[in-house]
């Protein structure tokens, strides 16, 4: 039936939080939201059966990983990545720009687009706004991102105001290439760190009129003042009509604050990546499961947690024994756990948002959580 | 209530082939089994829940690696492996002979024990028959077998000869040993490919009548019809009222014909550590998902397949894509298809024997997999 759109459900009366419904052809996503990373078409350690169970409504792709393996050759001949990973619900692609300037060896960008090598055998690869928007055709994601230069949050102001000429230059033409039907595109503010530069990136891509906005060029390194203070600014210039998605934020202290300035989407690999390190999430914080003091732990990561690994019972004396000598159970079990507690966060916001109690339910949760990290 | 006891169901009118029921505190189990290998406390890559699921009775455990990881004193700590890796059924420990023998750096073998520096950071430890049997009553297996020692099958008979008489004496001292309540422990056969050593071991085990007798040093590089050889004449020497269990095995051919010569029991790292490689079991032989032929196949590993993978329609394209890329998933969903079709396998032995038609089971089956190697 080819549809996107995007309905407000409830605004916060103290703050620019507030729930929506995003309806894509694959179904309806409730934001906020979380989107589980699945790289190269798997969520790591996860089958789609368990992304269902865990209550996620889109997962997120990568442009840049999928063309690079299986290739677009595969995805065409399966019809586009839902039938290849057997995943029914919305997918989101990330076109593959934050890949290339971080990733891959970098060879030379120019207005047309940029050269690379891949990370994988060297072989070189050039991608056009247009490139990006052909392979998430193929793909078939349900949203789609443009080709934006992400630069590096300690680059000069001269040289972000000429690569956000290119990255504007760039979302226009990636709007004017022939969309796939149902697939919707969202453009993405850059500006780095400058005020003046991200409101007026804000300004160009909402007069794109694309079906989302996304916040590209955070969490990159910056602090967490700097990140919020672009929040503050941009909270008023996002298209109020539009979903606005915050890329590669998933720290739950990180997704308080920015459901506070008006995002409604997040992804990241954090909470995955983190797992298979043994590193989770309680809501007294996090805690490493390498630490010595858990060997002999015979409780569960969190008392009471839904997850499957704590539910079953599997306790914190096993996680570590697992995570230390690399079993994959051990990456399955905390990777459950601390994507299941983000799902859960992102619930409990929109419920929070719903029945009116956001800010305070963030202070609890914040002075709770406290961002206490257990390096041990 | 610590029991253990073995009843014969049905005996197979034209051969050794047996079905039987195997009940410990902890469940029957019905014979003929195999045993999914758990090496230091996980089925690699599953979950318990997921083992109960395919529908296995008892798993193995293996007590040089649990000794080595995580070690006595966690496993007291959680009261025994049961607990600790959240399995509530039957556990088998190997005694670790094998491991000292093949795995560790072999220091030193005497009549007292053998001492060797572990395989993980080259420390140095002292097994004696005694020790290990101290081992599994900490680990509380089910069924705890004798330290032995295998031998290398090209050992000349002067010292299988000499290897034996120990293998002997440490079998006597663990018979001798205060057992666990409720713990079965078996003796294990040794004696290379020398037929008449073979008999005067299994005399010799068969006389000190533990509650099962193993057949060890076979699996280990002989050729398959020196090993049915060594199996043929066995099956007139081990003792009828007890399970004889057959170690290392877990090829689906040699299965049947081991079953055929009156082996009970099985267990092999076989179908978990080829699936994580890609290689997996049809019931046309075995194929390799990394063969380039599967990359655009869209058919599950097997049509029909009852296994999570095969009914959730994960094709060959997207797992050979997984396994390529060392995708946590795809060294799950093949160990998931390889041990439903090892264990669907004992289940159809098991039908057929009970039903008089095992020697036609067993003729169709080899036909149709014929050892079919698709090594692409």
């Amino acid at each position: 039936m080819a549809m996107f759109k995007f309905t407000e459900i409830r605004k916060d009366q103290k703050s620019q939080a507030r729930t929506g419904i995003i309806e894509t052809d694959r179904g309806e996503i409730k934001t906020p939201v979380f989107m589980p990373v699945g790289t190269i078409g798997s969520v790591k350690s996860l089958s789609s059966e368990e992304i269902y169970n865990l209550g996620a409504d889109i997962i997120l792709g990568n442009a840049y990983h999928l063309y690079l393996r299986p290739g677009l050759e595969v995805l065409k001949e399966f019809g586009g990545l839902h039938n290849f990973m057997n995943w029914e619900k919305s997918i989101l692609t990330d076109s593959g720009g934050f890949q290339v300037f971080s990733l891959a060896n970098m060879r030379k960008i120019t207005d047309e687009g940029v050269e690379f090598a891949s990370h994988i055998d060297g072989s070189s690869h050039f991608f056009t706004p247009e490139k990006v928007m052909e392979i998430q055709k193929i793909i078939g994601s349900d949203i789609a991102m443009v080709l934006d230069e992400c630069v590096d949050p300690e680059a000069p102001r001269e040289y972000v105001l000429k690569s956000l000429k290119r990255t504007h230059d760039w979302a226009k033409r990636s709007k004017d290439f022939p969309k796939l039907e149902g697939q919707a595109v969202f453009g993405i503010v850059q500006g780095s760190v400058f005020k003046d530069l991200r409101i007026e990136s804000a300004k160009f891509i909402k007069d794109l009129n694309f079906e989302g906005v996304a916040v590209g060029g955070l969490a990159v390194g910056e602090s967490r003042e700097k990140r919020l203070e672009v929040l503050d600014i941009l909270s008023e210039e996002l298209p109020k009509n539009k979903p606005h998605y915050l890329m590669g934020v998933g720290e739950p202290v990180d997704i308080l604050e920015s459901v506070e300035r008006g995002i409604d989407m997040f992804d990241c690999v954090m909470p995955t990546r983190m797992a298979r390190n043994g590193a989770v999430w309680t809501i007294t914080g996090r805690i490493n499961l390498r630490n010595a003091k858990y060997t002999k732990d015979k409780t569960p990561i969190e008392v009471g947690c839904g997850c499957l690994s704590c539910k079953a019972g599997y306790s914190k004396g096993y996680l570590s024994h697992l995570i230390k000598n690399n079993e994959i159970l051990g990456h399955r079990l905390t990777t459950l756990h601390n994507l299941h507690f983000l799902l859960s966060l992102m619930e409990n916001i929109r419920e929070s948002i719903n029945n009116g109690s956001f800010p305070t339910f963030k202070k609890d949760f914040i002075l709770k959580f406290n961002d206490k990290i257990d390096t041990g």
